[in-house]
């Protein structure tokens, strides 16, 4: 059951001049269900994207990557109930060929289609069945469409995901409208999680590829439900430029640093929304480290607590026992960490301090924030000014019973 | 429900000369239950040790690291209950007593005496509580006592931990009889795990610490169940030397290799038997991987499967959901790795090559597979000739509940 988490209504996620969105139900792994996205790009789109880290990456990202580094890209198109990874030379030949249909589909050439896909990883890609369905997703393209498309790329999410924003700059409406899909396999770098954001602002490319790595790095790379990183994770950032603001050329102009806000914030809440939907979560916990050396080690302690199965167990069970967080801190692989400046808080609530638990802690403070659904892990290291938050979620029942169910 | 594992009888334990323990019932944290034990060890014994890396390290690991550069070691002492972590000053003073009280009861210097806890971390020792329960422990000290000892340090253990080997060294009989605790909070370097070998041979102490650090390596150091590194791990090797063979002060001659392999043999049986008692366990799963450049890639990519959620419950599922691993192997922080080379095997049958799945590859096989208590996965990343094995377990909904309900 996610936590606080609504698909936002069709009428509220607004559509972004250039952009049409097309859904199918191609029976890709299962019949009657949306499993296939196509998106037009209006000639001229800015394009970024980054992708998993993995070395199995998946044949999609491989062509994915491929194809951005020719060129202006006019096409978009997703497939879930498989990943086409771990899938040899034959899945590179499917890749190809998704691209190339949904290239003819859209009337471009298949060199500036991006393909991605979700799903089980070592099986074959059908691929007859995704270019069965591509008619009838070219039928639907739709500028109105993103409420289906955020449904379409689902996979064991239990809520479409999806975030919109209008802002004015300079006297001229600009659009910010991204969908998600991902609720296990998630970490940073980045998870079973595909993102697309779309704007109508026209923006350089490159200052659009350093919008995302920066919006990419305090969202879906500051999450993670189960620490798993995917093989098929990719996140698109499109800048149509059918707006009437004039075109972004640098990063530091404060049209650029409002669509960057807006842009950052369209992809913190798909990331929370990820986190929300996490599967088997009941709680959505921040996990706020302040006061290191740098970001990298503020990071380091938030994923030591953040992954810590006893810390996220102790968490379903709203239970304080919060000498798990303490000892995830210690093992976080910071190896002149003093244990004794650091401060913990759970919520209002101070936890720990002097190397152990605080004088004024009363376990019945403890318990009462145990009992919230939204909880805020804070850690003062007291060692500098960087700071770093992350978003997790608890460790449930649920989230064995789903993943010992997937392929079922 | 541990894999295939039981306590081994009394008889088969066999006593160490110069070894004696004692337990009692001290109420620490729950009446009418083993939770003290005592142990003597004979003057001239000479003692190793191997602590926890976690910064947040418990108070009695840092008393036992001094006492331990002080000198000569002539008894030990374990609660279970309280970790006495995260305590602060007053858990190093409560450590320093407990420390004394088990000297005092001994009649040796309190520097002497090394002490342990285990248990709940974040709350005071109830030391009065072990100081009056150290006189029942002290009247029942007899070298034939290690079948209990094994019982009295258990926490979340659904089974005792014990492990014996007699050998004939030169004509000489020599014993190696080790014991161990944990279940949980299991990770390399090490776990909440607390681990006792004792041996009659005499060893020159840095010979025995050099033998101390080859056996955790290759045993309570290539563990993992949740990944989460305890606040309290310690491994104690002593050797008494009340055996006629002559001491060995070099790690190279016969005896001292002949003695090394016995020990190796109980640290593994050992460690084993915690993965096998793991928390909420089904299954118990080998991990080797092969064609390394060095042996740490191959426990960078046997760690990352160990601790996949995704590859933990696809097994407890007993579902080929081989992908995962797959995924796993991907994202184990090795830039350079070709997949298109690695080769992965369950059992003996061939999953994965050539970057997807094995053409030879049947599902009936690996669910045959799959059905198994124990299973190797072996994977050769055909690189380089260097090794690494490990053990581990499957994630379950019980493994979610012992977690849940640890302190209710």
């Amino acid at each position: 059951m996610p936590v606080r988490l609504d698909t936002p209504d069709a009428a509220s996620l607004y559509p972004v001049a250039g952009v049409r969105l097309g859904i199918a139900m191609a029976g890709i792994r299962k019949a009657d269900r949306r499993d296939l996205l196509l998106v037009e790009l209006a000639e001229g789109t800015s394009v970024a994207a980054v992708f998993t880290q993995n070395r199995f990456c998946a044949a999609p990202v491989t062509v994915a990557r491929e194809h951005l580094s020719v060129g202006s890209i006019r096409g978009l198109v997703v497939n879930t109930g498989c990943a086409n990874a771990g899938t040899g030379e034959s899945g590179m030949v499917n890749a190809r060929r998704m691209a190339a249909a949904a290239g003819s589909a859209l009337g471009v050439p298949a060199s500036t289609v991006l393909p991605f896909s979700t799903g089980v990883i070592l099986e074959p890609l059908p691929i007859e069945r995704v270019e069965a369905g591509l008619p009838a997703a070219t039928a639907d393209l739709r500028e109105d469409n993103w409420h289906a498309a955020a449904h379409a790329i689902m996979t064991t999410d239990t809520v479409a995901k999806a975030a919109s924003e209008r802002l004015d700059i300079a006297g001229n409406t600009i659009t910010v409208t991204g969908i998600a899909k991902g609720a296990g396999m998630i970490k940073p770098n980045m998870a079973t999680m595909l993102g697309y954001v779309c704007t109508d602002a026209a923006v350089e490319q490159t200052v659009l590829q350093d919008m995302l790595r920066r919006a990419a790095d305090v969202s879906f790379n500051s999450i993670t439900v189960d620490g798993d990183t995917s093989t098929n994770d990719s996140l698109v950032l499109a800048a149509t430029g059918r707006a009437a603001l004039p075109g972004i050329n640098a990063g530091d102009t404060p049209a650029a640093v409002a669509l960057y806000s807006a842009i950052e914030r369209v992809c913190i809440r798909l990331a929370q929304a990820i986190v929300r939907d996490g599967e088997g979560a009941t709680k959505f916990i921040s996990i706020a480290v302040a006061g290191g050396r740098d970001r990298d080690e503020c990071r380091k302690v938030a994923y030591a607590i953040g992954h810590s199965p006893l810390v996220k167990t102790a968490f379903f069970a709203s239970d304080p026992n919060l000498g798990r967080i303490l000892a995830a801190i210690g093992y976080a692989g910071i190896s002149d960490l003093d244990v004794n400046r650091i401060r913990v808080h759970l919520d209002d609530v101070l936890v720990a301090e002097h190397g152990g638990r605080a004088a004024s802690y009363r376990e019945a403070d403890g318990a009462r924030v145990m009992q919230q659904d939204e909880i805020t892990i804070s850690v003062d290291l007291a060692r500098g000014d960087a700071t770093a938050t992350i978003w997790t979620c608890d460790l449930s029942y649920d989230y064995v019973r789903i993943n010992a169910d997937y392929r079922s």
